[in-house]
């Protein structure tokens, strides 16, 4: 079966100086992952960003946009824009912080939970799909190198 | 020594369930990565991203901007700026492709072959730093297990 133009393409710039670069690799990674993530998160009205902002606020933490912002490495803006539309479908509330009365914190709703659990089970289909080429130990070690990267000051 | 306000939220979201979620850490290590990369960057005029067009237009491959858009996984509208970047300084030149009288192929002049040369430099002392945390067999690793995900086909 002959290669599609793109397939020989990336082959040859895979003997490129760029093919071992742990930066290049890791922006590639991710970019295949979200797109996974989008294409599975479309159903359900959200994207991997705005699945991750309500995951967040279905917990026990009740970040701030703030908060949000730091540990999506997102900027402010993207966040309050993620906020808005999140709770323009009723599906997260801002509210007052009991330990700062100027900050609001983000908490997810009755529907927004539900969403999130059902929205979850596609998150989680999509990324058994990208590793689906990793035997399960892999995936392990891969979550633990990806953490030191991910979290640098531990 | 207190904990900042970020890294108090950080550790109380890290206990969310997106914190497990390997697109999540992905995501994370990635922006850490790239933000790293720009800075290191900033100096020689190039972003991660222009670097990286810069040296797959230094190699044998002679890509087209398809090509470019499909291995960086941009969108080709980004390549165009980005070629159109580098070549307003100089630093790359598109040429006929003797395969296909249509495309365009993307080739480094030698002013840019020189800058990609110091900034790789930069680059690679930004990847190191980034990389600090990791034993050098857990990099080999790391670079193994980016690669399945990165190129999923293979």
């Amino acid at each position: 079966m002959p290669k599609s133009a793109d397939a020989v393409a990336t082959s040859v710039l895979r003997a490129s100086a760029l093919a071992d670069d742990v930066s290049f690799l890791l922006a590639r990674a991710n970019a295949i992952a979200l797109a996974a993530g989008n294409a599975a998160l479309a159903e359900h009205g959200l994207k991997a960003r705005s699945y991750s902002v309500l995951v967040l606020a279905c917990g026990e933490a009740r970040p701030s946009q703030r908060d949000l912002a730091e540990f999506l490495r997102l900027d402010p803006s993207q966040v309050v824009s993620l906020v808005d539309e999140l709770q323009s479908r009723g599906l997260v509330e801002r509210q007052p912080d009991p330990a700062d009365r100027r900050a609001n914190v983000v908490v997810a709703t009755d529907a927004g939970r539900r969403l999130a659990a059902t929205a979850g089970e596609a998150a989680r289909g999509a990324e058994e799909r990208v590793h689906a080429d990793l035997a399960s130990d892999d995936r392990e070690t891969l979550t633990r190198l990806l953490r030191t990267l991910a979290f640098p000051s531990d």
